[in-house]
């Protein structure tokens, strides 16, 4: 027997009592008791947000709100600037790329941030940008983007939105949509919100509905305002929505609001510092400049193989957690503490990469990772 | 204490090893471990489908995937040909003009069906419709479209596709995708195939494969041709799958190989054919002019209120069933007969019926259409 631990960033660990409220009978989605449920977990989804925007709920992955954000906001030849550095932020390019957005981008070395100078310069160079794109947390890199910073430079411009990708990073790094003038943000189920894939989630401020109204980019799954109007009249949805997944929804927003979003938010900040500090104990190095709450990327040393790494740690120890993508394919592995995570998973992980590295043939003095972490999380 | 029992046209019961399925603990979906689980539901699908054609699976309802097969086959201003009777055909349409296809439609009063011979002769007077969409049973009306038929005409036809949305249809009504000639074939979830709202399906024929290289419209989520590259490197989807779903899927689609799907659609004829024989035994008629084998839409006589038959079915005796939409909102109920349903679930319907009708004042002997209906599941 192997007991298996998820650390992935995404999909993340279910809680057994909203499993469980997956599994229940299934109800019609037409019906008074869905629509309470949906009506309920739509307003509970804006704490999460801290937003008083809508806050639309579609059954697909995140990246299908990510093709909405474009689709509903913007027409073929508008111009956009995607703001990258990783996987993620580089999706934003090929979805407008897609649609026949001019795409203007800021990229930065992966594990790095664009600096908020360099937005302003891109918009001072290019006024007629009618979008910034840009991620809260850069699952690839486990990077923490200045979206504060972004929000401050957007606001006051009449004709461009911001539109922040927060899918693994919502309920994990401070997301304050309204406060930092976010119009747009998106957001997935699989991350922060302890469920399976299969929700994506996108608050739009009145600013982005201005832009609906002139959109001519085709859409129809993913149409916001067919959404809104459907929520409206606690419909609930223009199209059959995931039953199951927004039943067990409303169970992990109700853990979350009995824990308090900002605490949720500092239980995830004392994780994500003990495991860094774990790590550079270890004489490991963090591949983020600056690293955030949600998943941490590790360099992996030079005379040992991530692939190799990765698999011990799965194979050996049962600890699933993520590599490199692309060009950090075998040089980094990113662990996550991301959701349903406490402090136990967190030493976890540690004993596990401790063990791990040993068997490797790294030098490691073992404990002394999982005794600094645990100094932390006291 | 009141039973519930969920009689709707999708979704449709769960059964209890499949809910559990789905609510088994998240594995990651870049793994061996899911990998084969996804080669495998997508080899079971094609006996469902009965097809060689490959069947791609994505997150989100059946209408993306309807989106999906006109964004990825087609171009803006081609021409096409919507197949209509209900609401489910005038999705179709919905669609295609949201992405500026020129539609030429076929309409029937809503519980009819287009004749084979009326296409035909659209083909012939627009011989550059470059895809006919229709639907195998129209969910609105319980009726079935002769898809063999249409099939026959557009054929021989190369710069014609035919595009079959057979959501509620696929698992209740024979579907012989590849026999018929059926380039595209869309399916849902939570309809036949037993499982909750949230995992569309399509397979796509060689033919369909060829239009994909020329359109022009855009699209990303539902991309099939990163789709079936996914499938095909065993990747194995180009977003984030719904892991739980899939899992569950695997489990439906082993109880429908164990069955036989030839007699999974024997046991849905047979239990339509109850269901239709036991209600005009009670002196109700059938709404459509070919009943499909998924749902039975059945005319409330007039001097009922729909509304009031439907709520007491509902709220006194517990059995959920659907009523009319649009133009037959309060004239019709429509009962499924549809996935996860054994014999008993009918005597459930048609003895709950009856009581419905007599407290309404409608003039029943108590009994007569169960013993119908029991004298044809005997």
């Amino acid at each position: 027997m192997k007991k298996v631990y998820l650390m992935t960033p995404g999909p993340t660990p279910v809680p057994d009592d909203v499993r469980l409220a997956e599994a229940k009978p299934i109800i019609h989605h037409r019906t008074t008791e869905f629509a309470e449920i949906y009506v309920r977990i739509s307003e509970d989804l804006k704490v999460v947000f801290k937003t008083h925007n809508v806050v639309l709920t579609f059954l697909s992955s995140g990246t299908g709100a990510m093709e909405g954000a474009v689709s509903n906001m913007l027409s073929p030849g508008d111009r956009a600037l995607c703001i990258m550095g990783g996987k993620f932020g580089e999706r934003w390019e090929e979805i407008c790329k897609a649609y026949g957005i001019q795409v203007v981008s800021l990229n930065v070395e992966w594990g790095d941030y664009v600096k908020p100078e360099e937005v302003k310069r891109m918009l001072d160079q290019y006024p007629d940008i009618k979008a910034v794109f840009t991620t809260l947390c850069e699952t690839s890199t486990g990077t923490l983007f200045p979206i504060k910073e972004y929000g401050d430079i957007v606001r006051n411009k009449p004709n461009t939105l911001l539109v922040v990708d927060a899918i693994s990073g919502l309920g994990a790094c401070d997301m304050r949509t309204d406060e930092w003038g976010v119009d747009i943000c998106v957001s997935g189920s699989q991350k922060g919100l302890m469920l399976p894939p299969g929700l994506a989630f996108v608050s739009v401020s009145d600013k982005a509905w201005r832009f609906t109204e002139t959109s001519r980019c085709p859409k129809y799954y993913f149409n916001f305002t067919k959404q809104r109007i459907a929520l409206e009249k606690k419909s609930p949805t223009a199209y059959t929505p995931g039953v199951s997944l927004i039943v067990a929804l409303d169970k992990s927003l109700a853990r979350i609001k009995e824990e308090g979003i900002d605490n949720v938010l500092e239980r995830h900040a004392r994780l994500a510092n003990a495991t860094r500090e774990a790590v550079k104990t270890l004489g490991l190095s963090l591949l983020s400049k600056k690293p955030a709450n949600a998943v941490t990327a590790i360099n992996v040393p030079s005379n040992i193989d991530g692939g190799a790494l990765k698999r011990t740690l799965d194979k050996k120890y049962g600890v699933s957690v993520a590599g490199g993508q692309a060009d950090l394919k075998g040089k980094i592995i990113r662990i996550a503490h991301l959701g349903y995570m406490g402090e136990f998973d967190i030493i976890t992980a540690i004993s596990a990469l401790e063990l791990s590295l040993k068997d490797l043939g790294y030098k490691v003095e073992l404990g002394k990772g999982v005794a600094k972490a645990m100094g932390i999380l006291k």
